[in-house]
């Protein structure tokens, strides 16, 4: 435990803002100290997880009338003596609140302050801490299920025996080198290859993983190109009314909006830099243009759009073809899309049956197959009971983890001396470790929680 | 109680959007049932005030880890048996708890639901609970010295004294009423005549505070009328960051942001239509522009402001009294201000030395002074530990009451027979027992709590 650890700290937990009520929570060795200061009644003396009601005073002016939640160390969310302050939701009492705490002998908590004393008191591994971010900033079904998991010990459960086995066989090996005058063999080489092949598995599924965790953390970007007149506002709006339609919404529970943003299953789909698609006057003929191929190249669908009112299924094959000869490098799915068949007879276009999907964006018509198809690009999102890695940080740690353990794997078959194979070992065991935290550093710890949010 | 108290009701009860957590509030006969359904613990059979860590799921998945906090019939603050699940401050994850609870038995609270529950099962009285909304909205220290002392029960230990003894005098009058025939004299004349002018000056010292309680409560409007080029958004902005200077913020706490408004030892002055002025090509000199004369017609206070670069003593005088000879209705206080000290001899204005403020309000000079003239304007702003009407509602009331008691006043001189004072004082008392709530009905209820926020 370091220095900072020593402090007493507060911040506002809830929402900014007004609200009926807010709270104020404080973690520390001299949480009870610091609130009784400015408190009605003694707490310290008062059972864990019991509510107290009473008033807030600042030199006999009373601040507020609020409930204090009492919760003793080691029974609290960062392991330390905690207490909750619920308070009117006024701003300016909130601020009273802290300044007054603050005067009282706390201190300001930093980014993500409880959420590390929570881990350094060894109340959650990291991926656990991690994945409490994850959880608040989470505003899909999805992005809920996959953090949610990890909360619960996800990575712990999935790692924690291959990585005590691997422990296991790594002090075996070195036990065996103090006996290297004799030739012994404590580790079984078979056994130690069969666990060595299990955890290669497990890394590579959950590297597997990443993809659509990575879909699921930061959603799908999806560019709508086209030329001018081709309908992309309009097939825009559409989908989003399309959207609006099915979700509803609960009174007093503000959604931060997001807009041109749809969600499906669970996963959102982003359309990119939409401002740019309502102005644009790139034209599809000459796609040269700047804006139009870094939407593109950034995507990860494309949604090419032609009004077929007024150009021929043979010029429309010849543009599609010309955009895919283009070869522009990003995106995975090319979805060609004939708007305006409110205008036009389809057995016109029987050329372009199997290019695209056609619909009519004014008419709203053959939007949930748009839809469907836009869907069934991304592949099965079935989350199930699996372990996703949706962390920039978990995955570059298994892929060194893989890298070393494919060295093991490597040793073993070539039969390296004991004492190199052991290092190897030790090597993956430091990745692996470096995902729940068993293995980590200042530097480390500090990125990671700078990016929580403080009251976390 | 009517059927809507039937219910069991649920709404967020902190503020709406993301934070670290968040907590929602459930209140009605049937919270325990509810919560059960939805909760992995018993807690019906726990004690009041205590917390509970456990799961919420729904139908097998887990919506998330949260902490329930019980308050049993009549310990909460709506005297009912009362929830509030504090979970992780996603907006995913209050909505799914929502939803939940509503699936559950509970239905959305309405606005100020809890609040008029806490009036109706005698938890506070009506003036108390208004000032619960008045605190939450409070964003200066005055707006929340007023609220506070209001929701601590200002109104009842200021009114109930005097109100008990007015009921009594009615009882013994209307006893008198009783023996008519024996001419006797149960409620002793004096003694109501004195008790009747305690009562008007109270009522009147009452009636009084509502202008300072409206200066609090609303902020003082302010606006500045000047020729193009006389410096009124330099002076404004020269102003609002004396203001700047003054307002420190803290991390986590975000202050709800009002533009173009400083607080001066607590109470809020604000520029009105501030955009306008920023813009306005009016010229002082025809003063006949819509906007300038609304603008003045709201203000409490004008600030007249003159570049004394390129206009003389004289001509500004014979400004200033075209201004008042103008008659323009509304504000209170005009202050005239000569503007860019900096690029004349002083010596040469004279003239204007007791007429108004000299400032420089690009080298920002005399500010202080500005401010302090100013707040001199508005008069004693001292609120000590008198209480202050801030609601309209109270001051119709009192208006009413002040009537009627004058009216049994009135009786008494001319001794007007016993039915017709005792008629009075009902009166009377009806008007008192409206601020707090001991006469209420439906209709007034509705329009008082349909203002609150929802989930208080």
């Amino acid at each position: 435990m370091n220095n900072l650890e020593q402090d007493t700290i507060c911040a506002l937990a809830t929402s900014p803002g007004m609200g009926a009520i807010a709270t104020i929570r404080i973690s520390g060795h001299k949480s009870f100290e610091v609130v009784e200061r400015i408190f009605s009644k003694t707490i310290s003396d008062k059972n864990s997880h019991t509510v107290h009601f009473g008033l807030i005073r600042d030199k006999g002016i009373i601040i507020d009338e609020v409930v204090v939640t009492v919760f003793k160390n080691p029974k609290s969310f960062t392991g330390e003596d905690s207490i909750e302050i619920t308070c009117h939701g006024s701003v300016f009492i909130q601020q009273q609140i802290i300044q007054l705490l603050i005067r009282s002998g706390a201190r300001m908590a930093k980014a993500g302050e409880f959420s590390m004393r929570a881990f350094m008191n060894g109340k959650m591994d990291l991926s656990q801490t991690e994945a409490i971010a994850d959880l608040i900033s989470s505003t899909t079904k999805a992005q809920h299920e996959v953090a949610m998991h990890q909360m619960r010990g996800g990575f712990t459960s999935e790692l924690s025996g291959l990585r005590q086995q691997l422990l296991d066989f790594a002090s075996l090996i070195e036990l065996e080198l103090d006996f290297s005058e004799e030739d012994v063999e404590f580790a079984d080489r078979s056994q130690l290859e069969s666990l060595v092949n299990e955890i290669t598995v497990g890394i590579n599924s959950l590297m597997e993983s990443f993809q659509l965790g990575n879909v699921i953390k930061n959603g799908v970007p999806i560019a709508i190109v086209g030329a001018p007149n081709s309908g992309k506002s309009t097939l825009l709006n559409a989908i989003l009314n399309e959207d609006k339609a099915i979700v509803s919404d609960i009174a007093g529970t503000t959604r931060d909006v997001i807009e041109d943003e749809i969600v499906i299953d669970g996963i959102a789909y982003r359309f990119m830099d939409t401002a740019g698609i309502r102005e644009t006057t790139d034209t599809i003929e000459n796609l040269g243009i700047k804006r139009s191929f870094e939407q593109v190249k950034k995507a990860k669908i494309v949604l090419l759009l032609f009004s077929i009112d007024d150009t021929s299924a043979e010029t429309i094959i010849a543009q599609i073809n010309d955009f895919k000869g283009k070869n522009i490098q990003g995106f995975q799915t090319l979805i060609p899309i004939f708007n305006k068949t409110d205008l036009i007879d389809l057995k016109d276009f029987d050329l372009l049956k199997n290019e695209g999907v056609f619909i009519s964006a004014k008419q709203k018509t053959y939007l949930p197959e748009l839809l469907t198809k836009i869907k069934a690009s991304i592949g099965d999102t079935n989350i199930g009971n699996q372990l996703i890695v949706t962390n920039a940080r978990h995955y570059e740690a298994l892929q060194r983890s893989y890298t070393a353990i494919s060295r093991v794997k490597e040793g073993l078959e070539t039969q390296i001396p004991g004492d190199l194979l052991a290092m190897d070992i030790r090597e993956t065991l430091e990745f692996l470790g470096e995902i729940t935290g068993s293995v980590s550093n200042d530097e480390l710890l500090g990125n990671i929680f700078a990016n929580f949010c403080i009251g976390k």
